[in-house]
């Protein structure tokens, strides 16, 4: 999944990453609920609306961002109080509030609101911070089971907009749903009794933590699958550890994840770490390296890594990556790309980001093509 | 013409240039004599084989913006001494210089090196300067006639590239050649005898000066179509006059000029503006205007006007201009465009550029249609 915080994969339009086959994308919980507000987003139709993009969302529950961008949190049973980043304003989010954000914005995956343990961490500490994360999990549950009829794709809010302009709007056609979108959306249909448009509302993922001790993990994922989610995501990796941890730890908790749901591993990673956990099971992974490194010059391509801004490209005739058939090395040689990004024009970024998300998508429809052929 | 000053006009890829129409698009001599530098692109074959572009290209000679960048220029018989606006280094451009540069960057339309007389200027002062760029233009024509067989898209190196990576490059399709881009070439093919590629090479434009003096100009024009250019721009104005002086400039000159070859007012304007010249005779036009305004959040619609930061457009979902056709139109909302700018999202400015160039690139389609109509 690539990341919109804001609603938008940065410097690249809707119709690109329709074009690049991106099937779902994530939206941040915490950005949007800052700017432009949930009930703007609510207003509009949710993020479906706001965005016009009609395949999948998946918005995390904000509880990481205020964690990790967050040095004044206060955390208590209640919930967390933080400042906003942007004017230091106060704000206060629980397991209630990052529902009805989250159901606001109306993305058709939701995420329980957890806790972030932090890494290091002493035994006593990972196991109240995943005991609190537990309690959250039902607690979101609760609130989310509650009210995911409101969310604000039900109904004739996002038909309305269509119809009242007369417009064709691309993503109101319903060829633009993909195979896996239907399963994502059966997924969340079918666990839900109230339905939204068409039936469907959104699905709330659990989040499994307990951070790096298996045994922490192996009882968090036990007693969130007892709590009972469609779908559940590991959390709290990436938060330091080093990389062999993080693949014990993924490893470990997915034995105690049934197998039949959606298995989400956040915030992960290198091209050559995604493709390793989706062989190890994982169905799902978010992850800004992509688009970040683009926008800072690093580009992934078949044939390693590349620091575009090295003055050994600025007469290199050649694609990025020769093996790769996306737009930008079918078009653009390296000297181009190296005298945008050198010059610093607006385009450089727009290009990197272009290819890096290719790159990444092309890796997990190769990945998915091996188990396939491996059945 | 769109304003691609460093080899990209800022933010939007050539793709989506392409399916917005644009037929040419102007590259400045000054910026990329700067960076990457006239001999990396020679050596990727020219403009056109550097930013994979194969529609048609207009180089300025460089001579505007040293004028309008430069503090510290030092103007002389010769040329002008100018310092880096990037590293303060010192560079000096000639008529002979101008040329050079502009063959090595092989652009289908180049200008001949002339001095933009500031506004207002005495008249002695803007008969001077007349008398000057009269006499670079003659040297520029000596010497652009005497080297334009060395342009770099002649003969193997474009078409090397596309052997050697035998990729299906989009650029190279001949259906990209547009009506309108063959009767460009056309025109510089009649006027050269050496052909470079497919027989053909540049085409160097005059340059019309004489300030804000209708009876200058008439001698500039005469002047200059005496010495002998496939096609005139009139220079030197949008310097700071009042509209409707430049209008009567542009009047008054255009008279003087043949109807036979193409005439370009350079550096304007307003849709209307642009409009209005074109009715008066203007064949061609360059603006940073669309692409500026863009990346400002000011945006030009059929209902005039609209900034889109402001908090009025902050639930409106409606699109930024109902009667435009456009890709940005067709699919966002102003609520949601609103939000890209407001959130400093590169993707504001991508979108905005596209809408503005598409609405003028409209807006001269419609002009082109009513007055042909009107035969």
């Amino acid at each position: 999944m690539p990341v919109g915080t804001l609603g938008s994969v940065k410097g690249v339009s809707q119709d690109v990453l329709e074009d690049l086959g991106v099937q779902i994308l994530l939206g941040n919980t915490y950005h949007l609920y800052l700017r432009p507000g949930v009930d703007v987003v609510r207003r509009m139709g949710g993020l479906h609306g706001f965005m016009a993009w009609e395949r999948a969302i998946l918005t995390d529950s904000g509880g990481f961002q205020v964690f990790s961008l967050n040095e004044l949190r206060k955390v208590s049973e209640e919930g967390v109080t933080f400042r906003s980043h942007l004017d230091g304003s106060s704000h206060f989010l629980s397991p209630e509030g990052a529902m009805e954000a989250q159901i606001g914005l109306g993305a058709d995956i939701a995420m329980a609101f957890d806790e972030c343990t932090e890494y290091p961490a002493e035994a006593t500490r990972a196991r109240a911070s995943m005991e609190m994360t537990l309690r959250w999990a039902a607690r979101s549950k609760k609130y989310f089971d509650e009210h995911k009829n409101e969310v604000p794709w039900k109904s004739s809010q996002v038909l309305a907009l269509s119809s009242q302009e007369k417009r064709d709007r691309k993503r109101l056609q319903p060829s633009a749903v993909s195979r896996q979108e239907k399963q994502v959306l059966r997924s969340a249909q079918d666990d839900n009794s109230e339905k939204g448009l068409d039936g469907q509302t959104q699905a709330l993922f659990g989040i499994v933590q307990g951070g790096m001790d298996r045994e922490l993990r192996r009882e968090s994922a036990l007693r969130t699958v007892e709590i009972g989610f469609p779908g559940y995501a590991i959390g709290g990796l990436s938060v330091g550890e080093p990389r062999e941890l993080t693949r014990e730890i993924v490893e470990s908790t997915l034995e105690h994840l049934p197998k039949d749901t959606p298995r989400y591993l956040m915030g992960v990673g290198t091209p050559e770490e995604i493709a390793l956990y989706a062989r190890m099971g994982v169905d799902m992974m978010d992850c800004v390296l992509p688009t970040r490194a683009a926008r800072h010059g690093l580009l992934f391509t078949s044939e390693g890594r590349v620091s575009i801004k090295q003055a050994r490209y600025a007469e290199d005739r050649g694609p990025l990556d020769p093996a790769c058939s996306c737009g930008v090395c079918r078009r653009y040689s390296r000297a181009y790309l190296r005298h945008l990004y050198s010059a610093n024009e607006l385009l450089a970024q727009v290009l990197n980001t272009v290819h890096n998300l290719h790159f990444y998508l092309s890796t997990m429809r190769s990945v998915r093509e091996s188990m396939r052929s491996a059945l």
